[in-house]
């Protein structure tokens, strides 16, 4: 088990959906940046279950307390430890996957490399976990706009399943994506999306899709090639999100079917700043930013848990059957967006120190 | 700079393109493994220049010198450094570069992040800083050798730009790999790879493309929830390669377009072991491997450097325009293959070890 | 501010003196280790003020929370979160102390350091902070038992000031250090350095001391050379602790008095194990555990805190004086013994496990 | 193995007494520091045997080579490798020493841990090994020159034996340290300890002794409570050093002699800067600098090597003797003094960049 993100900036998570709580311990945050609890408080807010009519009703307020670091609403250089009590607790639902397998979860390879599994509500396989992710984000925004001010992260549901948003990554705003459940920037494919969660949700079923994220105003020079390359960092931080199966940045896999010619970024001098006149790069460069839009894609695959029966094996190793209970979403992706913009913005930070430390 | 991978199986490369040469040290390489320098040399030799009429013509020996960490052909559990000297240098060819940023390239990053950069090859941003990575885990293979046999790492060119090879990820060995110089696993498809490099290196133009790779043979329960995830890990591996814009592992972004109930991977006993009947988790579930293959993709962008003028800016801030000299290849992915596989074997080599400290 | 401990059994602390409470996350702890929470409470309850008439006063019960990573006292594998609340808080005692200078403690270095600090209490410099390492030890003394049972790590109060006590540490046991309030292993001179710390405490003075501690049954091979080295994490582990000045391992600064001849523990062989018939080495060699008994000593200064004034600046910079107040340890050792046996088994369990990691 | 010393100003050593070459890796030293090769082989030349009548008659060249991560005498922010041939191979002296473990040598621990060992010259547990530290630390005295101007790390032999130098921290200079063999800063005592030296190794004999070091002009602010506490670093980084028994900073072990109200270290305003008016804290307070001078006492064993017969084991687990054979210094503390100086400037370096990426 390793729970630790980042080399300068931090991060330290904790918790199962079941025991006291889940949380976060932040180290290495510069001392006097201002934090309030309602900014953490905020970001869990958008995460947490129960929010609208597509997601799992679940209704946990997910009430943030801070225990250590903070004195007055600021920070003061020492460990800032987040914790958010759970309270509803269903152990009961769970009763039938402390013995089957639920396919394609995590029962069985924690059961594999542990030799014992927390046997309700997936333990540390919940989504239960990136709380101490969107908590400490909520930090790291701080942290930036008093170091860096004017770095902007944003992330949308870009496609459910085959339907696929338009939305410009370099125009599109916080109120617009907030405005629909599903947490789209296309308002009218935004109508369509959650119909189509709500039609799979009815039919016992489930789907996933793609969530794209931009980085704006992200300073030249964040990243440390050669293996903590900015989009490799971005990578990792994405795959660690559950229920992630790709990632691209710029130009992606659709980039290989460019050629040189065409996929090449060509500089241009513009109010005294090297900028690029195409983005195919997104953002980086040999690891490093360019000082361009940082442009991600995640692939979400479909929610592993659906209410119909399933072919499976139990923990004693013998076939049998399986169909979902409980509370469950049957599309994560409103719920990943504000996870997504969490790494990516704890990537930064991260990336931000580290440079400070070198920089001269 | 941060040129260490690996938490328990640590590697630190070193090196520019200039300069004396490049190497790597290996650290917390278990003892009493069986090493030559033979093993390592032909992991070096299918990633060096000039092997055949598709890649660069440099003619690099590329001779693996061992400094320290071996008696009599086995490790010793003492840091492992192997160097290979920089030979073939032609710092003239460069000189056009010094002043004038490559688009696309790392030139203008590394310029804007450290004040000063290589100004000869394209320093640590070369591809020769892959030597090093090779070499290490050449012997990281036969660290997997050792303390968990059978684990096979193979990958192949699955597409150049639009050519797409049909390859069975099962089945297909390394000979059909290393019998055509594009490195595929599709002896049709690499005919008309080849002639699609040549025609467009012709034009004074580059192409990018896909590698799959895959790993057999994988031990259950490797992978270190939650966010050094082996996905996690094999997405930063990857994305630290350079020229590297995608990753996927299993059913990937394809698999946004499935539903649950096609996508989920149904459990069954087979000779008593819990298998899955398909496999797109693509052999790992909640971070951790089910011993199942584990299948990755990784997208290329086409090479940056091309014969042909381009836009671009001086070091000293004026647009001008530039085009490449020197040898370089017009289709990276033939030599990339072993570096994709070296970067899979390290991380699980790195995920075993971590592995062992906590088995009982 | 960096509060992590260790690199693959790795704790990381939170908390000050003031604000919600204190804790640890254990992370990398294997999985199956019976763990409950009265080990943990036990040892807290050796750690906490108020045990004694000579000690500081402070009642504070330091209950423990176990907030994750256990179902049934059984270890899962995933993070161990331990929280214990402040109470007894009394930040009035402190106020003078916000805006001067303590001599001898943290309060300027903070300031200097961070630009803001935590204005009562000490904050994170305080002794406090030291619950979240004796709670996580307490879990590594677990883990110990289950993987290489039969270590053993004790201390005890070598010295108070010019007191010194005989104490063989072959033969030490739990039961006589515990039988004294001063917590040292000679019951005869444990009455004169209670009558001492009394008497230094009815002055308004403070002494300090040297702790002694022993491992026994340590395992052949522990220590990871060259940087890592057993006593070189020992050393960094003792003088993390608050208050301490210096570091011993086996013959310590004695044993600068000898010749190699002297000196040299000559190897014999006994009951078909390799053994030495002194041991100056203090159970290590080459930075690698032999067998034998590891001895450290710890100096601990006395107490920062005293009743009387003393000269110091405020934080404006002005020359001032200032007279300690409040509840405060007249001599802290009693009270650091549990916390340098925490530290110890800290090591161990770390080394234990990076062992088994190449272990073959 | 752990062969990385430092968080952010990292080093990575390799190499042993045989095999091709010793050196280290320097990754994550800041760009466009003025570095020659000349700054690296003046401090290697103090480390090297041969330079005097008193130290080991090996005459190597200790000739180190730049291998990557400079241009124009000034660094690239690329890793740093340097690299010393190993060209003195006498494996032959050390026939006996394969069979047998030297007596307070690591011979026995490295194959009790290993199952393997380098059967010359002590392999890594080579007093050779240090020569990566000592040229690692010559670039990070030129990164404190750059970033921290007037910082001054100086280190002398406090002690042979029973002989104890008179050397004045705040004011002791560079010249008389280096103007007698035996690297003491008391020009009378340094003659008998010459003789004392000599004297011994005609007897076949061994002495140990302290080395002291001091650092003057370091910034206020540097350290990162709680684990990685300056005083905590620098201890690690002392214990690290083959030989070293023991670590005092300010008052050490002395201090526990004195009363809170003697050891204290009154504040006043000088120059309007806080300053105290003694140093029992030897520039550290809770774990951070404060401007004062840091002063450090290291204990070192006389050396195992003797040249008289002593009872041992061979590795096949039979008692026998054995006399030491070869070239050794019978005193390695004129030898210890640049690595001691050594070990404490990547200590600051890296404390110094750790502070820079969270000062604002």
């Amino acid at each position: 088990m390793s729970s630790t993100f980042g080399q300068t900036f931090r991060i330290h998570t904790f918790g199962e959906s079941h025991g006291g709580g889940v949380g976060v311990i932040i180290d290495g945050c510069p001392p006097r940046i201002p934090v309030s609890l309602d900014d953490i408080q905020k970001e869990l807010d958008r995460r947490r279950p129960g929010q609208s009519d597509i997601v799992t009703p679940r209704n946990e307020a997910d009430e943030a307390e801070i225990l250590s670091g903070l004195q007055d609403d600021q920070t003061l250089g020492t460990p800032i430890a987040i914790m958010v009590r759970n309270k509803d607790q269903r152990p009961g639902s769970y009763d039938e996957m402390a013995t089957k397998y639920r396919p394609s979860h995590a029962d069985y390879t924690y059961d594999a490399k542990f030799g014992v599994r927390a046997l309700s509500g997936g333990g540390r396989a919940s989504a239960r976990e990136t709380i101490g992710r969107v908590a400490a984000a909520a930090v790291a925004q701080k942290v930036l706009d008093t170091l860096s001010p004017g770095v902007e992260v944003l992330a949308w549901v870009k496609s459910i399943q085959h339907l696929e948003a338009e939305v410009d990554a370099a125009t599109i705003d916080s109120t617009t994506i907030e405005s629909n459940p599903v947490r789209t920037g296309d308002p009218i494919m935004a109508e369509k999306m959650v119909e189509h969660i709500k039609a799979t949700r009815a039919d016992g079923n489930s789907v996933g899709g793609i969530i794209e994220c931009v980085v704006r105003g992200c300073p030249v020079g964040l990243g440390e090639p050669i293996f903590d390359k900015l989009e490799a960092d971005l990578a990792k931080a994405m795959l660690s999100i559950p229920a992630t199966k790709g990632f691209e940045i710029g130009s992606g896999f659709a980039g290989t079917q460019l050629t040189g010619r065409e996929h090449n970024d060509a500089y241009r001098m513009e109010d005294d700043k090297v900028r690029t006149t195409t983005n195919n790069s997104g953002g980086v460069q040999g690891g490093i930013s360019n000082g361009e839009h940082i442009i991600l894609r995640i692939a979400f695959k479909p929610t592993a848990t659906i209410m119909t029966s399933q072919e499976t094996v139990s923990s004693d190793g013998n076939n049998t059957e399986l169909a979902g209970k409980g509370r469950h979403d049957a599309c994560v992706l409103p719920r990943a967006v504000p996870i997504v913009e969490a790494m990516a913005k704890l990537v930064l930070t991260d990336h931000l120190l580290r440079q400070r430390a070198i920089a001269h």
